[in-house]
């Protein structure tokens, strides 16, 4: 890549730990990072103020775009449904409808206006495997369609999702990040943080996580609720 | 199909002659229709209180998403960039990016609350051939990729994207259109309408809307701004 010139790529913020890891991949690729945040009614707004925290550690744009996807309800993660502290089988309630989908179709239309080719997303198939959407093959698929729908796309320039955390595990993730530079202090990961960002440690976004930096062999630095 | 269960389905529904024609239509078939209207900041608010009327008029739920695509900028239907009067060769400056692949994540993820199988779409490949999201084969790469990112799709159930209007010429939309009972006072085709839905007579849309409803013999009931 040139390095006077920077190409651009969106990249998918939550202000979670894997999302923040991707976004220190995309600028470790010398990408010029444009980070979206998407303010959906999630019941954890600590997620929106831990994505402003991590893109401006890491220097990159953000832009945080309101959708309030409670309007069609079906989820933990946005409606009055509680949060299991035990995954059960098959497709978990904190699954929320067409997420990723709707994402990435958010990302496409500003990759668009900044004719950057490049999309990043942290979506992980070995930890989230019950989310239909975090698996490559609607990954393929959207970014098959992406080439379609586009301007950009007809005019012969190809989009690619990239997906750098997809295989690996939350320890992994968290070894990989840590060489970055990643300060995983600033991230929130837990379905039902408070406010300040202390997680529950109970839910089952917690226990993948402090799973995850215990198996990596680092300092666990999430804040907790006091119990 | 059985009378007395109707199958759901959800209509994205513009306020617009094309929309509202693919309402009838879903509604002739036999469908439930939930009518999802999506307010992205178009210059034209008045096309969404035309969508409200048209739903009122054919008994639809109607939901209006809000989701501000001005954030993004690069269209003239949502920027301040003029609206040519004179189509132009190419995709047109009219053209939102990524429009139809966001309208139909948001149907997507309301038709997976719903547990509906069938989203319809007005999108109509004659007359937009320069807009990329209006071709048959994105339609059909949606439906891919909606099928693979869905809990209904990885549980076997086939997700339809309808798109009744798609080779239809506009003469043909409103003949049809006609015969089912559509109120065509009732929508707004205009790229800047006033807002009592006044249309200005010039823009592109105009002239097609004008073009169709002169080839379909009809009466054209649009409502022009006095100039």
């Amino acid at each position: 890549m040139n390095g006077s010139i920077k190409k651009s790529a969106v990249v998918l913020l939550s202000g979670g730990l894997d999302s923040a890891t991707c976004l220190a991949i995309a600028n470790s690729e010398g990408f010029r990072c444009h980070a979206l945040s998407v303010d959906y009614g999630q019941r954890h707004s600590s997620e929106l103020i831990a994505a402003q925290n991590v893109a401006h550690a890491m220097s990159a744009e953000l832009k945080t775009i309101q959708l309030d996807l409670r309007a069609f309800g079906g989820s933990a993660l946005t409606d009055d449904i509680a949060v299991p502290e035990v995954a059960g089988e098959g497709i978990p309630v904190t699954y929320v409808p067409a997420r990723n989908t709707i994402m990435l179709s958010l990302a496409l239309a500003w990759a668009e206006v900044l004719d950057a080719g490049d999309i990043f997303i942290g979506v992980n198939a070995v930890d989230y495997s019950g989310y239909p959407d975090c698996r490559q093959e609607f990954i393929s698929a959207f970014e098959n369609m992406a080439n379609l729908a586009t301007k950009a796309g007809v005019e012969g320039k190809q989009l690619s999702i990239h997906t750098p955390l997809i295989d690996l595990s939350k320890a992994d993730i968290i070894r990989h990040g840590t060489k970055l530079g990643v300060d995983y202090a600033l991230t929130v990961s837990c379905y039902q943080a408070d406010d300040e960002g202390r997680a529950c440690g109970v839910c089952d976004s917690c226990r993948i996580r402090a799973d995850g930096f215990a198996a990596a062999g680092g300092g666990d630095p999430t804040r907790y609720k006091s119990t």
